[in-house]
């Protein structure tokens, strides 16, 4: 079935262009002008943005941690980031059994994703731990459709400083990527030890016992690391504060090579004064890295300008708000850590971002879709609008604002961290591989329709 | 008449995408698979790159310097260009009689190019003095499709400190661009003088009485003037020096805005060596700013790499080595400034950029194409291979090389300052909306088939 | 006869040690612990801090500016300086007759000082036109007692840019320093012109009329020019930007040598909201360059700290408010430029520096005693307590505090812009060559009886 | 009895002046001009530089390190050190049973060291673990007179990442000093394995073994630590690398404060390809960090000259050759680390800092003796010459010179690393409170007569 996207304006990073699609089989089959066809259905673009389908790369879908389940799986989940325009997510999937296989995790994954998730994705393997079979097993995955990985520098599964070295060597020699949760353990289960002691347990003490230092010093950490490892493609999962932001810079003007920066929408919109809220109001806001500082915000909207930062991502890790509260309540340092956003983040990023002019359109295509894709491996056939390329596509009218709403939301989680919030720009359609599967906020999609996608090593 | 361009490597500054243009009316008017239509001339791009038309943004055709014309007219400059690769170039013109109006030279330009460029072309205006009247005419121009102009810091029509801010006061208030040539003007000739007093008259000398930081300084003190006008569109023209760099990084550090940098091929190619060849020799070398050291190339690829510089232009403005030889030998300070280099950009860029691996192919088309269209106001007509854009292209085989030699080029100079260079990269093909001007090297265009080209103003 | 400063503590730029002093025929003549002699005078420094004499290495005695004289002579000027703490002063003197001899000013101004400073003094060399004949007499100078001179970037006798490197080179070859006054003559005037033009002739314009970045400019462009002539001992005077800074730090992280910076203490103390003061009270403070911005007393202070920032001095150049009212309240331009500060220098720098912690004592003695003397040629006769200095010497009682008020002060100007003032740290005598010349506030020397000092190069 | 030294230069930090010394009961009584006195010996001095005694704040004698023993005690060590200009040390204990208080290592030092230096001397304390109990005796030995504690991040008794920060913040509440051999253990560890498992067991597998990154990294991350404390009195001990000197200048100019660094002489001097000497003598070198690039030995002199580096040290730690062969011959990680040194830093340090130009001599004066003493609470009585300081100088004649040959050294270790090396600026005398100690090269002093010194916390 063919359908035409007739006069809309065209993003992609290099600039807008007002032109037609022709969409053949779930494909992008051209781009062009004046384009008729009567067999083919027409969807009037005129006077909206078209732009390549969003993808967030950071979700914990179905994730168990601790006696906890993130309270979003594949299904509900997925149909989250479809209503807020996501059209890919690439998960980072759970720890196993002790000393598991990579693909176990994998498989189970497959699992609780291949017959639910309603938009396509990907999950990143995850290491929990490191000898030969594992680094052999890595290879493999990163030439058989899984190019990325994830690594803790903190909680129980963490790696150490030398088998982050051997993981960021196999990684060189693939040519595959790295993705690394960076937060210094020792200090921050010092701090949350002492605070404990002391009885400070208040939610307020879930972001003292994390200061800014201790994520920049694992950056700094991971980035010499690297550098003995001559390289390989580094992912720094959601950066929060401008310490790291410093020593990427630094390290880039020495020379350092193939390191990408991720935050989250949170991280560019919220500070540390929601832990203050009263009657445990503030775990909502509970995750790691915490919320920070105003000249944090502002020092993520100044790396994101100067190419510092290169994906927006969500974290998304939803838990309700009832079980934060039981946990946590009583001490901070048994809050499960998350909060939802998939749904929340183009809407959100588009008004704080190209509304508010701090960055261009074809800017936010950049950091929402494209450059996603490119460093997970993705592009082109997600994350912009060519030819060949799927036709994942969402359109927004820039004129149209709206309200986020939990009630009008499709996470389990009960809240959202951005209630009250007014966008402008809102999401007319969102179409995966040709289908429309929302439409005007209303959701047309089935249960399963998302397919894995086979990812192949970057090429930077 | 309809063109399908098959199964080439399209380029544009996202990425390489291999499909189909389907050419109308000397507009691409769509891009996609499978094109067929029997009623198209059929082009197999198989295995080649299309790229969007390189242009040139600093041409001197018909240039009169002082007693000496530059040889090349805007009908035999535009064929060179265009056998170069070169779709679009932009004119610096030359100034006019002692306080004429902006017009005044633009009229003579059309004069001398409208029935005879080959290619697409437009002007820069010229300012060789500063008034209300001249500072309301520009307005009048930058509106009217001429939204760029040249300022010289050295040279008899020079302007000076203030009147360099009110221009640029102008030109922020409406959105054009100012282009400047940087150099100490006072420091220069006193050098000058100070050499040819001393009797040191060789082309060497050239290069030693316009010291790196004669360029440099001026840089800075331009960036500072712009400070105080907020900030327009300021296009520096043929950078040459590390020094000069330093300065537009450190001044974007510091939060300085809207500041492009060009340099031209030579300066990252040839050094000032070149100025002690015997015989005159040296003296085909004599322009300004003069070549500089290995370290200042090292320096220039190094900005472009990091987004310093945007733009690589040639300052094509032959003259005969006799004249050169016949003006320079007893004294450098006569030679005549300037070399051809608009034939050869394209090829010497593709081969020491993309083949040497120092850019990329997007990145290549984004200095030689898209970064000057965008900057001068021609994109997206120009610079872009999209839906609605010029069918201005090229087609690139890359495992074809050759070797730069001056009887094969179509400049009249007689010489070449790539002489004997090797190349790879063969342009095979090339497209003026649509019309095939060159093929396989063969020019097939016609005088005065080159289209005066209206501007706008950049938006950045 | 000879004299014992017992039990002080003495500060030299290494730290504080607590000794006595014997000063004999003016000299120090030895350190030590438990000096008793019965034939010297005891003077009990228990409890207080001995400084080596501060230096102003920046007046403008007795000068004449257009229709007006600063109105401070060398007599009552000295007895202002030396009531302030201050021994020693090297004065900028003024332009003379066109074309005239460097020696035609020194002799001018020997004639004004050399029977009336009750302090030691020297002169900076003076350069108003530069021919061959100048530079000769430069060398002679600088090799006979005169090491330093100044050269102006704006006003009617400035310094072209390639004046400037000829007379760079000079001083390189001996030895000497070269200090100038850096703004950007052209956009200033323009500047100046455009607000007279349109009415806008209040104290606020002249701070308008000079912005921040007409002096970091001519910084910039002389250290340019600075690096074109190897480098000689460049010296800023009376540098008052954040941006001015800025260029200094720059220029020495990509090599720049010899470059000295001096700021005056009103830039460390005083903002550009005095210029709004009712009543013509705002052209008090109505000197080149203006008072700036809070950002830029916090950016001098950093720089003291951080060493980009050496000596502090004053530019004192007093005029009768009545004066500066009648020529500047209709039109700034026409106003006097300077204000009085000799006498209260050392107070509020004092105060500012060392009791509000943002230097140490030590470093107080670096930029307002032995900085000067070293970079201009008078160390170690003077700014250092050493066995065999000059006994200059300065006794504060950290403990005493006072105010400043213009009737307790000795210049003629009549007002004192830090009026009201809150200092700590008295100065509670002030010695030159070992004779008392302030006991507790009261002037005790003579007329004439400051010596003229021959200096010598300075070696780096 | 007293001591006059006359007619010499005398170097301090500020400068170099000609003066008379007069010691009296060991301590500098008195300095001043025309000294005479009957009953005093004169030391002659005249065209001689006289400095204040350097200090080596980093010796390892009579060091336990696994099987071995340093082969210098603390009467030959000290006798080696006098010898080589050297008047004071304060050396890093060893480890001592696992679990004991600071105070038992430092009394097995005491009984060490007590009856046998010939110098004074004061020791580090050393961290080996660290619970409430260490805090608390660590603020009694800093307010005892060990203000200073060693720490190590590798080696089986390094302090783990929040150890260290809360020894920083002990250290920061009392304001003593920690130092820290920074290295990064994990990689090391790993690397050492893997080279071993790949029979790369050559001396040049020490320096591959630990990598310039693994230093830096370990620098970049202590600094972070200590941010979370406010910034203590921090001292990397033995930086070796252009890497970590980057970190430190990058964290100053983020408005990081109190880092100090010291270097040793021979990372200024010895580059690795003294690893591929034959025959076992690469062993003599091994050391940790290891030797580096010529780039980084440029850095060094580069920090030191803009005081980014502070003091120059020796690490001297000095075994067999033969044991050094014994042990390492077959695998580098079993070599004993470390060399000598003590007795060739003044000498090699003078003739490569001031003899070559790269330093002053008053600066040389602030890397070998004042800072030294004023960062590790020595100053004033040591580290400069003023009145009341302890009379610890050497004298040093510029314009002889000598060979560096083992058989004249005084040391255990039978070689030098120095060996051949050609100096200038010879120790004439060597005077340890008053007492001349080393006369001409011959040693003159007595077992014992070194004093332990109760040092106090600095105060920056």
């Amino acid at each position: 079935m063919k359908k035409i996207i007739k006069n809309g304006f065209i993003v992609n990073t290099e600039g807008v262009m007002k032109c037609d699609l022709l969409v053949e089989d779930g494909i992008i089959s051209a781009m062009g002008v004046g384009f008729e066809d009567k067999e083919a259905v027409t969807i009037d673009a005129s006077n909206k943005y078209v732009l390549p389908g969003p993808i967030d790369v950071h979700t914990h879908m179905d994730l168990q941690s601790g006696a906890l389940r993130a309270v979003d799986d594949f299904y509900n989940g997925s149909i989250a980031a479809a209503c807020g325009g996501t059209t890919t997510i690439v998960d980072h999937i759970a720890f196993g059994p002790k000393e598991c296989t990579l693909q176990h995790q994998l498989d189970v994954y497959h699992g609780l994703a291949d017959s639910n998730s309603v938009i396509d994705y990907s999950f990143h393997g995850v290491l929990q731990h490191v000898d030969k079979d594992i680094l052999l097993e890595m290879e493999k995955l990163m030439k058989g459709g899984i190019p990325s990985f994830k690594a803790y520098m903190t909680y129980d599964s963490r790696l150490s400083d030398d088998e982050l070295l051997q993981v960021m060597k196999t990684v060189k020699k693939v040519g595959g990527v790295l993705t690394v949760h960076a937060e210094n353990h020792e200090v921050i289960e010092y701090l949350k030890r002492s605070f404990v002691e002391q009885g400070k347990t208040q939610a307020k003490y879930h972001a003292l016992s994390r200061p800014s230092h201790t994520e920049a010093e694992a950056v700094a950490r991971l980035i010499h690391i690297s550098a003995m490892a001559d390289y390989p493609n580094l992912y720094l999962v959601h950066i929060s504060t401008e310490e790291s932001l410093n020593e990427v810079r630094k390290a880039k003007e020495n020379g350092a090579k193939n390191i990408f920066v991720e935050t989250c929408i949170q991280y560019l919109m919220l500070t540390d004064d929601k832990y203050l809220l009263p009657e445990g109001e503030g775990l909502k806001y509970v995750m790691s890295p915490p919320l920070r500082k105003k000249k944090d915000c502002d020092a993520l909207w100044k790396a994101i300008q100067d190419g510092i930062v290169q994906v927006i991502a969500t974290d998304h890790c939803p838990f309700y708000f009832k079980d934060k509260v039981e946990y946590g309540l009583n001490d901070f340092t048994h809050c499960p850590n998350g909060g939802p956003g998939v749904e929340e983040r183009v809407r959100v990023l588009f008004t704080e971002g190209v509304i508010k002019n701090r960055i261009s359109i074809q800017h936010f295509v950049e950091i929402a879709s494209c450059n996603p894709a490119k460093i997970m491996g993705l592009y082109p056939k997600k994350g912009t609008i060519q030819p060949g390329a799927d036709a994942d596509l969402i359109l927004i009218d820039m004129e149209k604002s709206g309200v986020i709403k939990e009630d009008l939301l499709h996470g389990n989680a009960g809240y959202s961290l951005y209630e009250g919030y007014h966008y402008k720009g809102e999401i007319e359609m969102v179409m995966q591989r040709g289908s429309v599967i929302v439409d005007h906020g209303k959701f047309l999609g089935s249960k399963g329709d998302g397919k894995f996608i086979n990812r192949i090593c970057p090429n930077f």
